[in-house]
């Protein structure tokens, strides 16, 4: 257990009262305060949990890939592009690069238009269901799970063991004031599981609020169990696989 | 060494053959292809490398700010908004989500345009000195170290020092094709380093055209050792720490 040694034992041995002093909390300065029910990856104890955590395949792709909201309503758009990147999903021209990669800008087509246009997703983000049909405008699959129609159990194992897993990828839509932070529904990639203490890693695309936090499985799930008011549904999450062989590209 | 485990351990049982159908491959379809000696953090044997590297503290608080340069020049602006953010300094208003934080437009001010002008920076980006200045226009220090005046064991100690101490990061200023990539001058933030196989791991900014990568130390030293046309000094590289205490914020 090399990861993260030995800067990360050193504030842990010292206690919370000197590490403030080193570093951690100040890593936070700027966001929102969290709840002391949620832990932020980026303190020592959030990172303790990554490295016992027993499900983190997708970590590493996820936060190679991590990108900040461009307006307060892209959550849902900005968790696609991170998803469809790290899937290495054949992508649109990004002509600013001269490159093809997904972006906030390039993610929108005439496909994507039928659904939801992009001046109602700037208005009223997305529901559940509109994240799974643009998603699946590209050549992915996206399966669908609603927080009314799952046990907690269920939630559990299918997102722990797509965590577990390369090549697929993991979408939830909460209410965040359920697991205690500001505020209306969300929408943002799960990136780790840690059994000892049931918690998954959820990444927060509003980078500028809060940092990636870990949250109690059965928290997560309630937030999923809360109606959407625009679809009259509840939230909930997708599981994303590529359809694309590596021939087609 | 649960880290990562068991995805990460299953390619690497089945070979190369094989891992390519799961999953890592994938992740660098629409990227261009690397040098053999250079490893992607996204492959199996570059997360291996960060298992097992030495000095990585930097490593968490980088990825959870990794950001994409917006134009083919600010190389070096998303490389110190990265820092900045990971820093936790006072951020300029972001009016886009009624927040602090900063971003690749909010960087600059009147102190930085009188450094280099935004305008010349999307011309021709940023030399050392300049990177530095912007950043002291801020209150954090920017140690710099030309790449002409340091040798191999003082690049490797000072670098891999650093990384392993929380509350301070490091960027470089290196020649792409130094490492055998496409192609000048470039800015990025170093976020661990491996002492067994002696090589650093560059995240970078250009996320639309290269992965992270694993490079080794002497190829790195040397790609600073290399000399701008613009500054006509050697590239190099900055160890960056807060000026702010925790009280000023």
């Amino acid at each position: 257990m090399r990861f993260l040694q030995p800067a990360l034992i050193v504030p842990l041995l010292l206690g919370t009262g000197l590490s403030v002093l080193l570093h951690p909390e100040r890593l936070a300065a700027q966001t929102l305060p969290l709840p002391d029910h949620l832990t932020s990856l980026t303190s020592p104890e959030g990172q303790a949990l990554l490295l016992e955590s027993e499900a983190q395949t997708d970590f590493i792709p996820l936060m190679s890939q991590f990108v900040t909201q461009v307006n307060q309503a892209f959550c849902g758009v900005a968790s696609m592009v991170m998803v469809l990147n790290a899937l290495g999903i054949s992508a649109p021209a990004a002509p600013q690069w001269d490159q093809q990669y997904f972006t906030q800008e390039n993610l929108f087509s005439e496909k994507t238009e039928a659904i939801i246009t992009r001046d109602t997703i700037e208005r009223q983000g997305l529901t559940l269901a509109e994240l799974a049909g643009i998603l699946e405008s590209y050549p992915v699959r996206a399966e669908t799970y609603y927080g009314g129609d799952v046990s907690l159990e269920a939630f559990r194992q299918l997102i722990a063991a797509n965590l577990g897993e390369p090549g697929n990828f993991v979408l939830i839509n909460y209410l965040r004031r359920a697991i205690g932070q500001e505020r209306g529904g969300h929408i943002s990639p799960v990136a780790a599981y840690d059994a000892d203490t049931d918690q998954f890693l959820v990444l927060n695309v509003s980078r500028y609020k809060y940092p990636p936090v870990w949250v109690k499985a059965e928290d997560l799930w309630q937030a999923t169990n809360t109606v959407d008011t625009v679809s009259s549904r509840t939230r909930g999450f997708l599981l994303i696989t590529s359809l694309e062989s590596a021939g087609e590209r």
